[in-house]
Parts: structure tokens; C-alpha cells; sequence
């Protein structure tokens, strides 16, 4: 019954490169349009957000849950603004913030992920809302075969409804699903609620601002170089 | 704002062939197992209780959702004892509950879907629960983008919050989504919330017991001959 069935994958980080690739779209979408700005300093600024936006939710359910599209529309405006970045309409925001739809793969995501689906259940398990874990797998040829998202369960990571609720909606008990997370917070909350737990090393994901998850710091099931090294010591 | 940008697919009928398949497939199991009984006749009665077991889900919600799998293995049992077929086990109940996970698709739906997903997101729209939607689409090789289940609501079709909170999710306006069906019934429902509407005849889906559903008896966006004919039609 604790047969492996299903591997979820945290996203940001993990599968895609948000860093390089906003810093990359953004600079090109600038000299485009004529804007300048510190874009660099905006996405590790705009990343600095992301947490405390989400614990906000966390802490004011009367609000009711937004999703991560509305968090980052949210949060960008005034960091542009403290940046000194100026003339930005709403639909630049919007495109900005939409940014987060286009994201690129690390190299080995895609190789690797084609392996494991031949043998596993494989699904993002994402603090992204559905539509952005969509359009990202559209954009970047992920090749899953479900889309787990904190949307559906109106809680974000790592709050333990995320875990239990995926592996309850694909029928499996939490022992038959593994997180694979370059976090090691991540793994822990899994962990802690009986799914199995995969680390794989993203030493890049923050630039020269990366200061944690280097290296696994719990005992977990797997630590593995990169997603293709995982496809080979599960026999994919 | 109403290009089209995704298409789902009612699945039990439109995408695959439950008769034929759960016939098939119980009818080898009892070979194995040299269990006598008219399986055409419990596949046809199987069917027959699968839109009341839902109504009695709508009707009494104090009850909870159930999902489609724990409707499916309530009603089997009973349907199987009224046709004297005798013998079976707990297990042998659950393995014929999971036919349901291994149905074949129609030789259409695999071609088709291929080349519609060049161009949009699909999905399955249905009444089937998250996992054996997951599990079908692995065992025929179904390439969806998305899962979209009614378990995700807590409502079965044609209840409206099916289709609009498969737009939401999406984060499309509804009519940026097609529906396609077998079904004249589930268009209009889908129809009347605003989502496009393509209709795919499948004939033999009811096998001799088939009385509707023929043709389209609506005023659908699409009507074509199968899924690859949908493919030609919306150039992909």
C-alpha cells in the first residue's frame, strides 16, 4: 500500500527559473517600450514579497483566498513606485505580473519529467493559481498529468490541507506521494504529514541574494542532483 | 476577449467508451475467475443508476459529496445481487468499481486531442473524480493539460458551478472555453452559462439501448464527426 504512485513537484525554484527568466523578459519587454528601471532589484524585491503575502491570507481568512496572480498584481505596484520606476500603466502591471505565466524550465526539468511520467503520476504542487500552473506547463512543455494548486484548496504552503489534499484527490494515501522541492521548509511540512520527500538542489534560484538550500538539511527520502538524476535512481 | 483558448471534453461517452470497455474487461476478469453472470446486463444497469446517484447528491447535500467512485461502488452491489450474480467479494466489488479507471477511448480521441493541444488547453469537464480521471488519461494515453472534475466543486454536471469554476480556474471568461460533448443535455446546461459548445455524435455509446443523442438537437458552435474532425475545423 506505501507503493510510490505520484510525484508532486513544488514549481518556483524547483521546476522553473523565476529569477532568471522575469529579469530576462522584464529587460526585454523595457528596451521594448522605452521604461527604465532597476528590473533585477524589482524581481528580488517582488520575490521578498511573496511570503508575507501569502501568510496575509493565511492570517485574515475573512478576507477570503486570493489567488497568486492577485497577491503579485497587488504587491508590485508599490515596490515599482519605492524603485523609482515610473509611467507604468495598468496593463503594464498587468503584463508584468503576468510574467510569472512565462517562466523557463531549469535544462534537466523537461528530460527528467518525460522520464518520470512514464512511471508516475506527475503534477506540480504549487502555491501558483491553476491558470498560472497552466500556462506555464503550455509555455515551458511540462508534461504533467494533473495540476495541483493551493487554489483548490484555498490554502497555501505549507499549510498541511495543501499535501493531504492532493494525495486525497488522487485517491492515495500521503505515504504513496512524494514532494520534490529545492526547499527544505517545504519538505518538512510534507513530511510531517506522511508524504515521502525528495530534495533537489537549486543553488542559483535567489543569484547572489541566495542564502539557504544549499543543501538537504532533513532526512529525506531522496536527495538527488537534478530531476533527470531522480528519473534514474527511480528506474525511469 | 472571446478568442477561444480552451476546450473540455464531457469524457464518459465522448472521450472513451465505458460500455464497451467495462463489458470487455469484466467479462475477461470472470474468465479468470470463473464468476457466471451477464455482465451486458450489469454494465446497462450500472449505467442506469449513475444519473439518479447523483441527483441524490444534489437532493441532499447534508449528506456531503460523495465522489463518483463511492456512488459507483454503493450501487454495484445491489445491481449485481438483483441479476444473480453470486459470490463476490469486497475486492472483487472494488476491482469492478475501478473499470472505471481503464476505459479505451474512441480510435478519434487520442489523434484528435493530440493536435487540438498544439493550440489549446484541454481538459476533461467531468462527473469522474479527480483520480480516476488522472488514472484514465494514463492508462489511454489521454494528453490533457488539466484535470477538471466535478470533486473540484463539490457539484456534478449540469449543476452551473461545473462550468464557470472550470473558467475561473482556468481564468478565463467563459466564453474563452468550449465545451464538447455527446450530450445535448450538458451543452444546453453549458450553453445557458455562457461557455461555446461543440457536439461530437457517438451512436454506438449506449449499444443497443441508445435513444438520444443521435444528433445535435441544439444551437451548438460546433458540430462535427469526431474529435479530429473538431482538430481540421479549428485548424490545428
Amino acid at each position: 500500500m506505501t507503493e510510490l504512485k505520484a510525484l508532486l513537484f513544488d514549481t518556483f525554484g524547483t521546476v522553473v527559473d523565476w529569477r532568471g527568466s522575469l529579469i530576462a523578459d522584464f529587460t526585454q519587454w523595457a528596451q521594448g517600450k522605452n521604461v527604465m528601471g532597476d528590473w533585477v532589484a524589482l524581481v528580488d524585491a517582488w520575490r521578498g514579497a511573496y511570503k508575507p503575502s501569502m501568510d496575509a491570507v493565511r492570517k485574515n481568512p475573512e478576507r477570503g483566498f486570493l489567488t497568486l496572480d492577485e497577491l503579485q498584481r497587488q504587491s508590485i505596484e508599490p515596490l515599482a513606485a519605492s524603485l523609482g520606476i515610473k509611467g507604468l500603466t495598468a496593463k503594464d502591471y498587468d503584463y508584468l505580473t503576468s510574467g510569472w505565466h512565462r517562466l523557463d524550465p531549469w535544462p534537466d526539468s523537461v528530460p527528467g519529467l518525460t522520464r518520470l511520467k512514464t512511471k508516475f503520476i506527475i503534477g506540480p504542487l504549487s502555491n501558483g493559481n491553476v491558470g498560472l500552473l497552466v500556462d506555464l506547463a503550455k509555455h515551458s512543455g511540462l508534461p504533467w498529468d494533473v495540476i495541483m494548486s493551493a487554489e483548490l484548496f484555498r490554502h497555501y504552503k505549507p499549510d498541511p490541507e495543501t499535501y493531504l489534499g492532493s494525495a486525497k484527490l488522487l485517491g492515495l494515501a500521503p505515504a504513496q506521494v512524494m514532494l520534490v522541492a529545492a526547499h527544505n521548509d517545504d519538505l518538512a511540512a510534507a513530511q510531517k504529514v506522511g508524504l515521502k520527500t525528495c530534495f533537489v538542489p537549486r543553488v542559483t534560484e535567489y543569484g547572489p541574494h541566495q542564502v539557504h538550500d544549499f543543501k538537504a538539511d532533513g532526512d529525506w527520502d531522496y536527495v538527488v542532483r537534478d530531476i533527470v538524476d531522480l528519473a534514474g535512481q527511480l528506474g525511469c
